[in-house]
């Protein structure tokens, strides 16, 4: 039995090719609390039709060339084709890129978003979309991120980027993790997680959940400002950043 | 945080108390193997209508005074307590054992199901509902606990046993567990897990998954013998057994 680190490609891979939608991520956070997404990996192939509705809202901010941060099955990547983008995706799963090149994605590259620059050209939109926010790591990260974004776009892009508002919860186990997170004097959504797929362990990443205001602030003195948000239920929202100065 | 070892019985109460379906069960199988099983905690609470088909057929077996062995949150429990069958249930988790008490159940123990004996009194059917042949645990136990339920069973009781039948897989990782069993002189479906929720982590536990023939076969021997055999899909079946000689 081959053990892999790409365990969310392994998951997205043996969708693509079997249609078996019973498996659930699964996901470990660093101090053991093991939860199940809820979502199966059916969602990273959904068409744009049962995307979350403040996704598809918020592709009326997209426009010109595209960079899709963490681009997985092709999703996002694929619809923006279709909509005539130049779109060109990231992703760090090999066995994900995969898939995404056999669906039809035409411009998909094995890179972590730290690796972004502007040999990749200049974009007009950046799309963090399925909570990819998430990958702006942490608060030191984050700023550093944003300032990168700036030197690989053109005037008036827009960054359109889905996080989940970790202060709405009420479950115990959660707010006492917010509380030892602020005891380490980190935010209280950040997460250090890693994917569980069969005998597959993703590397441990670390993963940000962020309210609106906090992405406001994350953005603040980089060339960025939150400008609009668009609210999927409670929990998760899309937020609209546009570059400025 | 507090972890316990009663992972099972955490999710049972967590879903009994918050209503809240989106936590998976998630198994790990003991050479590392992760997964969930596609059904979320509601399954343990659900009615009787919307059981399997195998389990609703076979509860035309079911007669007399009933022990149900791993009552869980007492779905099977209830529904017979409802038909006006004098009705027993076993598990070791004591969280669920409060959960099914909370709904109703009048007669719940905190017992394995290798502590049952002659002191609970004599029962006509036992039932084995939820793949719950499972408990049968290992080629070993299994006549063991074969010749124990004859002991506190009437004459013309029956087994009414749910169980999967492993062969039906065609999962490379599965049919490499197998192989890996078969070399160990095990049946190809004995597992050993543990349930992970949240922070809590049960006790390794054996879990036997059996085809009819094997079924047949363990029984062999013991006074018992498997007389009928109802299919849910391809995979779950039901077996009745029949109390002889």
């Amino acid at each position: 039995m081959i053990r892999t680190e790409d365990a969310f490609g392994r998951e997205i891979l043996d969708y693509y090719e079997t249609g078996d939608s019973s498996g659930f991520e699964i996901v470990e956070r660093d101090d053991g609390f093991i939860m199940a997404s809820g979502l199966g990996p059916a969602a990273y192939f959904a068409p744009f039709r049962r995307w979350p509705k403040a996704e598809r809202q918020a592709m009326r901010y997209v426009r010109g060339r595209v960079l899709d941060i963490g681009s997985g099955a092709g999703r996002v990547l694929l619809h923006l084709q279709e909509r005539g983008h130049d779109a060109v995706g990231i992703d760090t799963s090999p066995l994900a890129i995969e898939v995404a090149r056999k669906r039809g994605a035409k411009d998909v590259r094995e890179l972590s978003v730290t690796q972004v620059g502007p040999w990749l050209g200049r974009f007009d939109t950046i799309v963090m979309y399925g909570n990819n926010f998430g990958l702006m790591g942490n608060r030191r990260r984050a700023p550093w991120l944003f300032r990168r974004f700036r030197s690989i776009t053109n005037d008036g892009a827009r960054i359109v980027a889905e996080s989940v508002n970790p202060y709405t919860t009420d479950n115990p186990d959660h707010l006492a993790f917010h509380e030892r997170n602020r005891r380490r004097g980190q935010m209280a959504g950040q997460l250090r997680l890693r994917v569980l797929y069969g005998h597959h362990r993703s590397r441990w990443f670390d993963y940000l959940l962020a309210s609106p205001e906090e992405m406001a602030e994350l953005a603040d003195g980089t060339g960025w400002e939150l400008t609009r948000v668009i609210d999927e239920g409670e929990h998760v929202y899309v937020g609209i950043l546009e570059r400025v100065g």
